[in-house]
């Protein structure tokens, strides 16, 4: 095991009560059991901007072997030879996380990865109609037979071995179900679904894995892209139907505008099983490895990312921060020192409520009532029309008024303030 | 009606049919059905940096009325001053869309609303125990009561009124089914579900519209938080399950993370009934309106944004490069061209493949055959092992070697170039 292992450093494994999950939750449902397998170094490689080395792929590695995810997905061997040579300086770092990598259902990119030391093969295969035409041309006979002989050779390795169809929700059902069965009649590890063109929805998702539940024994792994926004959702609703690995990345990276990220997939599983999600994976590692893969790969964390996106723990609204000052829970699903991040609440602004000034009021230790609480909130209210108030603002003018109401001349204080340039210039 | 209104721009009512609908669709289902409620002039004032003047809401009130959306909500006139003065003056643009605004249930919210001439008042009161015991502190019956005297009063005034619940998922289901029930009998225009914290998963959604679809015979909006990722996912099974009005905002901007974005919505709804969504909403200006929102509240557009992000129709792997050639659809779901976006096939990268390259060939107008492809193909990938060859250095690459193979010094030429560098030095 390596010296940065996240296994270390993890909690202790105490109970954590979520008062958001099913009162009576569905037996198949795996959303307090689930794996990931994270693909920033597969499908993430083929995000746009993704040209990473060697010794950057080693650091997003041994990153998210910091969160804990259960397994690293890597690009094939058979892509060109720094690729083959990263499957093999991966798999010997000895992370805690399983390697894997991602091939084409061919016997000679199966020979090629098993012998770079990966714990197992994802491999791959189009089905849909559109893929039969327009890519590989193979009808479903022949890719059953290449799957069988494929799988077979892997696993008389000795190596795990998923098999997935590509574009599963635009392929004729019985042939999907027909060639799943197959596979998991000669003991594949897993079986793979993936919405390879991101048009998937979540309730469409949940009938597709309820049915193949029932067809096969073996794991159901899932992989959505999120060119119609439902990636994280998708993968929800596969968890509920009886999936038990999901596939993501750092971000969400790959192609075009990607797949499930693995912090709003984080998010999204802390809402509904704190308990097993903070248990499993460290959540303060998160934005390590969304900085790493940022910029590595030239890009601004977007601003409204889930968990680590700058507004993500701002509160603005005046009834919203009354209620977030009382008690977090009533806006915050999620708790943001859990992420190791923290909350704010903006008060400088024309939407801003008076229990917001007056816990200002309070932080700062100043003796003024209620009434003075309001009467500045009053005046920053039409300030903020002028333009919005930093907190700066907002201090110098609680600590002002505060010191004029020592000298009985507070309401003279505030009416002589007509802009916000004025507030530093009164006293 | 403005001189830039929407509907002179109106594409023809023409038959346009998705082969990703459902075969047999349900009849609760409003997916083909629904109309916007684009609240960046309301839940986007929330979003942390948003500071908009009265020209700037105008502005973003005319691009939003050029994509087609159905609503405006604005920002409530008790707000501020200035938040009174632009409900005034939108409310007289003469958009095409309907002007709401936003306001706490009280009559004095409501009389202050009427009176800037707005065509609907979205009225909004918390009900979750969370709510009831940390916010407003107010018990069902109160609740109810005032909904009644506040929902009457607008109706006398004969405006549209929505009444809605905050925090809908987390209110006891039969305080919520029984205050809709009761504005519902004294005809409310539209009742709403909010996920004010972003808890809601898509099944949760669809069960709680179904049945709240039975009880009530007014429309149905919807209004979902993103925090954890399902905001746009969770609007489509609403949708399913019989709801009629999403809220919306552009980029998604609101509190902290924000909401359904609806280039997102618009992106998921194409996929699901691209005749609809087209005849309906010109999808060209998406773009045009988040420019100007994303400049006005100082973002970057995030580079995986829907449709507009830069990598949105960029396609890089080599298998996909290959199928997207031959036919787009294989793996877009959404056509570029009805987005007024263009599509991008990456080549110089070391996932690269020969049919791509082979496709540039052919732009090119080059005299080389499958085999030269292969052999360009095979240098491409060492030397993007170095570092990613831009088209410039593909498009370089490829017109030397042609000149070379005139000479029948082809095989020599590419023995010669060692680095991404040498591509231009040589001949």
């Amino acid at each position: 095991m390596a010296a940065n292992n996240a296994s270390e450093n993890a909690r202790p494994k105490e109970p954590i009560v979520s008062p958001y999950m099913p009162k009576y939750p569905d037996p198949m449902s795996n959303i307090s059991n689930f794996k990931i397998i994270e693909s920033t170094l597969r499908e993430g490689e083929q995000f746009a901007n993704a040209f990473f080395t060697t010794e950057k792929k080693v650091e997003i590695a041994k990153a998210l072997d910091a969160v804990g995810v259960d397994y690293l997905e890597l690009t094939s061997p058979a892509a060109s030879e720094q690729s083959r040579n990263d499957c093999k300086v991966i798999s010997s770092l000895g992370l805690k996380a399983k390697i894997l990598t991602h091939t084409r259902c061919h016997m000679d990119d199966a020979k090629l990865a098993i012998d770079t030391g990966v714990d197992g093969l994802d491999v791959v295969i189009g089905t849909s109609s559109y893929l039969r035409e327009f890519s590989h041309g193979k009808d479903m006979d022949y890719i059953t037979n290449k799957a069988i002989e494929v799988i077979t050779y892997i696993k008389s390795k000795g190596l795990e071995v998923r098999f997935s169809t590509e574009d599963s929700f635009r392929s004729d059902l019985v042939d999907l179900l027909s060639i799943y069965k197959a596979v998991d009649k000669i003991g594949v590890t897993r079986v793979g679904i993936a919405d390879t063109v991101g048009c998937a929805n979540p309730r469409q998702v949940y009938e597709l894995v309820r049915t193949l539940r029932s067809v096969v024994s073996c794991d159901i792994e899932c992989h959505f892209h999120n060119d119609t926004g439902c990636a994280i959702a998708n993968a929800y609703a596969a968890l509920e139907g009886g999936a038990t690995h999901i596939d993501t990345s750092v971000l969400g990276i790959g192609e075009r505008n990607g797949i499930t990220p693995l912090g709003g997939l984080l998010a999204r599983m802390y809402a509904a099983d704190k308990s097993y999600v903070m248990n499993k994976y460290d959540l303060t590692k998160i934005r390590d490895v969304e900085n790493i893969v940022a910029s590595a790969v030239d890009v601004t964390v977007p601003f409204n990312n889930y968990i680590t996106g700058y507004c993500a723990f701002t509160h603005k609204a005046g009834i919203h921060a009354k209620a977030i000052l009382n008690n977090p829970s009533t806006y915050e699903i999620l708790k943001p020192e859990d992420f190791g991040m923290t909350r704010y609440v903006s008060i400088g602004h024309r939407l801003t409520g008076w229990n917001a000034v007056k816990n200002r009021v309070e932080q700062l230790d100043l003796d003024l009532t209620d009434q003075d609480a309001k009467n500045v909130t009053a005046k920053i209210k039409t300030l903020a029309d002028v333009r919005p108030l930093s907190l700066d603002d907002v201090d110098t003018l609680l600590r002002n008024y505060h010191h004029a109401k020592t000298q009985g001349s507070h309401n003279k204080f505030l009416a002589n303030i007509e802009t916000p340039d004025m507030i530093t210039d009164m006293a």
